[in-house]
């Protein structure tokens, strides 16, 4: 298992008429948690688009615990489980301000090679970081 | 079981660098959705929250099948299957252009008494409008 | 001068907490007016790629005169004032269900050949429909 | 004169198709930009609308001299020129990670009483930490 931590700051333009973060500003949020969560690694999303290969979402879930609010610094605790074989997933626990657990997510991303638009397997640069976490 | 249509085009600031809609933007797709639906049983969501009443989304999921592209026409079939107490859950079919199935999605919201923030039965109008669905 | 119509329905997830549209997505309207603009005569933008070209945007300005608001359909005016040569300004006025001007706005695009990242005319297709409309 | 400095990093969402920043979220740019430009001087947008007092866009402009890029760490410089007395304007660089100039943009707001929604001067709290930089 993999952990990391990140925040991300809440933008106005994030808040809906109901006082709250849009529900679907979420899943910007979980971009920049897992983005970030590689990062730590060593590892950049965009390093592995510039090796031919895409991550595109497979699936989403969202739970919304309670809201978020405009300029709150949320806490984002990223989880990679499992090992990634052909697939890679991503659980998300964000914290408010006061360190309430407010949401709960995850992602499914596939890794595809960009030229025969197919799955493949994960970049060993990534493999190489990861293992160490799931041996 | 409640079911309606609705179409959404695709906008440039949706999509993303790999050249698909960015998996973010279909929680707006859905809002548009299902707000569509009711409104073509003569409910609108603006006429809700006039009442004092508002819904926050509790659950979320994304099924991405096949990515949408840039200006295409899809397709929302929305379905609400269970008659509403005090949550109501819409279900999501997306179809590109080509009539595939491309996206399934499920949104779970809560009605909530806006003064006293406490769940609370769906409007009368609302109620009225969808029971010939559920008898 | 060509001059066209179009209308978007403000999304929830447009509004921000002060319970207007965000100041920011009104580019995303622009875009959409745009687009339908060039479709109104027969040319799409997504074809324009398909051709190699891009364009990307230079200048914009928007004034802001008096709030929108969720589930408003507004009006788009979208006037071509000059004949396009390296560069095309479309000018926008926005108008409420009330038909009031709301909003004001601008953008300027380049026309760019994908290939070597250099400034051309507009595609033939474009020229010759808006030809009409400048003699 | 006063100015100040904050960074954003380029989400994947925030690109387009084009492999650009999507020209519509500079404005979340400059929202980001402005928030931090105060909150550096001890003020914060949102104890301001605490205090009742809303500051909705009145005018905004974007130059767009070179696209940003995902996952780029933007500089942007933010300045106040002038004294605010009943609006404000910041205005706003964008440098990319090889500290090229890439955009300019400047908004002007106006402070708002949100009971009576008339124009108002800045709180006092803002006048104050403001003032050393225009006297």
């Amino acid at each position: 298992m993999y952990q990391s931590e990140t925040t991300v700051r809440v933008r106005y333009g994030e808040t809906d008429q109901m006082g709250y973060v849009y529900y679907g500003f979420y899943a910007m949020y979980y971009e920049v948690a897992r983005v970030e969560s590689l990062r730590q690694l060593g590892v950049t999303y965009s390093e592995i688009e510039t090796m031919g290969i895409i991550m595109p979402v497979l699936e989403n879930k969202s739970k919304y615990l309670a809201p978020a609010r405009y300029d709150e610094v949320l806490k984002i605790v990223t989880t990679i489980r499992e090992k990634p074989v052909l697939r890679i997933k991503f659980e998300y626990e964000i914290y408010n301000e006061a360190d309430k657990l407010i949401h709960i997510g995850e992602t499914l991303l596939v890794f595809v090679d960009k030229q025969t638009n197919r799955p493949r397997k994960p970049p060993v640069e990534m493999e190489n970081v990861l293992a160490p976490f799931f041996s």
